[in-house]
């Protein structure tokens, strides 16, 4: 069964979309890290993460990203591009995106102030992290004073991964979502194009359950992670112990927890 | 100045898109490899990574992110759903938004036949990696066999790193490209937002040249690494100095070649 694809008929999936916003990510220079974390952190507020886009610091470019994902998904989430330089944008392209004005903030303003205050103060490049579009909340950022930003359903956070981390604990349990997705592993020393037919009838066999395979090559020799995925207990134990059985009868050595 | 920008009036700029498709990376358990190596590799090649899109296994996905991406961008590529198993639906979904049929490509099974020789032969599984849209060429894969895919302007790779960077090495050097980007940087142990605005008045005043500001927090102080690139090795070089220059007035040690 695809990802996308409702797990069962009576149940409402919640989606998220991703927005990455920055150059250094398309350049190569930097090796995101937010896309696994912010993913991984969904999967637990039972929202699942639909599609995830990295554009550029171009105000078009975001814009129609934002307003692509915010309306095709119940969240939206951004990564990047809310610091104190010129090419922090995005709090400019969101409100582009939005209709409304960027205003600044008061409680932001004072956050700042006070995080600056043995700093040098406040300047033109840190009140810019004062910035938001109007109407919008704050999201808490233990780390570093500047805020995230919430506004209807599209929350935007740091680009520095461990910022990112505190807005993400900041919003944890505020959102809602569905029935969180589980998942186990089983890992076999097999080709995976060795068992390509097995893990397709395992998967017909079970709905509201997705296996996925993961081949490796370590050591010499290759293997394979099969993760199954359900939001049902049962349905995952059932799932598992009829993979872990085919496996089996077909002679081959499995690892409950994945190699 | 923006990344997206054209970076002088009378060059090309050579753009890609690319599709990173696959359940693993949107369920946070996969960290993604493949941006910043496909990134990276790009540049060398003098084409800029425009966009990068996740999106989940699913055919309807796929296809609009590929007719979109393939459409805007001189190049498109795409890492993962080229394996032997059920999940792997990247060819089915590129023939579809091609609006081309799936045949066996010969050449494929031949190289998949010698390469399972010995370890069991073909299946049905294996036999679904010699499978190409219609009209596509080989991309050559020296790490496992089943090749890459090439149709038009579209390049569908292999979703494992390791077997992915084969593949881009196999294409060095096959696709037009314009001037590589060169970067240099400056680091400075400094608090970005105190430099935003020597940062902005730098930039201005370079035609085709970029600063980018890249924080970060690191033995209890803050400090931020500045990334200049520019398709010109002279621009780049009286960018550097300026900016040197400018923190040197402002009272900061800087570090050629970042921090």
């Amino acid at each position: 069964m695809a990802y996308g694809a409702p797990m069962s008929s009576s149940e409402k999936i919640w989606t998220a979309g991703l927005i990455v916003i920055g150059d250094e990510i398309l350049s190569g220079r930097t090796h995101d890290k937010n896309i696994s974390q912010v993913a991984s952190w969904l999967q637990v507020q039972g929202i699942r993460l639909a599609e995830v886009r990295v554009v550029p610091d171009v105000v078009e470019k975001i814009v129609e990203a934002v307003n692509t994902l915010r309306s095709e998904n119940d969240y939206l989430f951004t990564t990047g591009g809310i610091g104190p330089t010129h090419d922090d944008i995005t709090v400019d392209a969101v409100a582009l995106a939005l209709g409304v004005e960027v205003i600044i903030h008061p409680t932001a303003r004072g956050i700042l102030e006070r995080y600056y205050a043995d700093k040098g103060g406040l300047n033109e490049g840190r009140l810019r992290m004062a910035r938001v579009p109007e109407g919008a909340e704050l999201i808490p950022n233990r780390m570093s004073g500047a805020p995230g930003i919430k506004l209807g359903n599209v929350h935007l956070m740091a680009g520095v991964p461990h910022i990112t981390a505190g807005m993400l604990d900041a919003l944890t349990g505020t959102l809602e979502g569905g029935a969180p997705l589980l998942s186990e592993t089983v890992g076999c020393w097999v080709a995976e194009s060795e068992v390509a037919h097995l893990l397709f009838e395992v998967e017909q066999g079970h709905e509201n359950c997705q296996i996925g395979s993961y081949p490796f090559f370590r050591d010499g020799k290759v293997g394979a992670n099969f993760v199954i995925r359900s939001t049902s207990e049962d349905v995952l134990r059932s799932c598992v112990d009829t993979l872990s059985d085919g496996l089996a009868t077909a002679g081959y050595d499995f690892t409950p927890g994945g190699i």
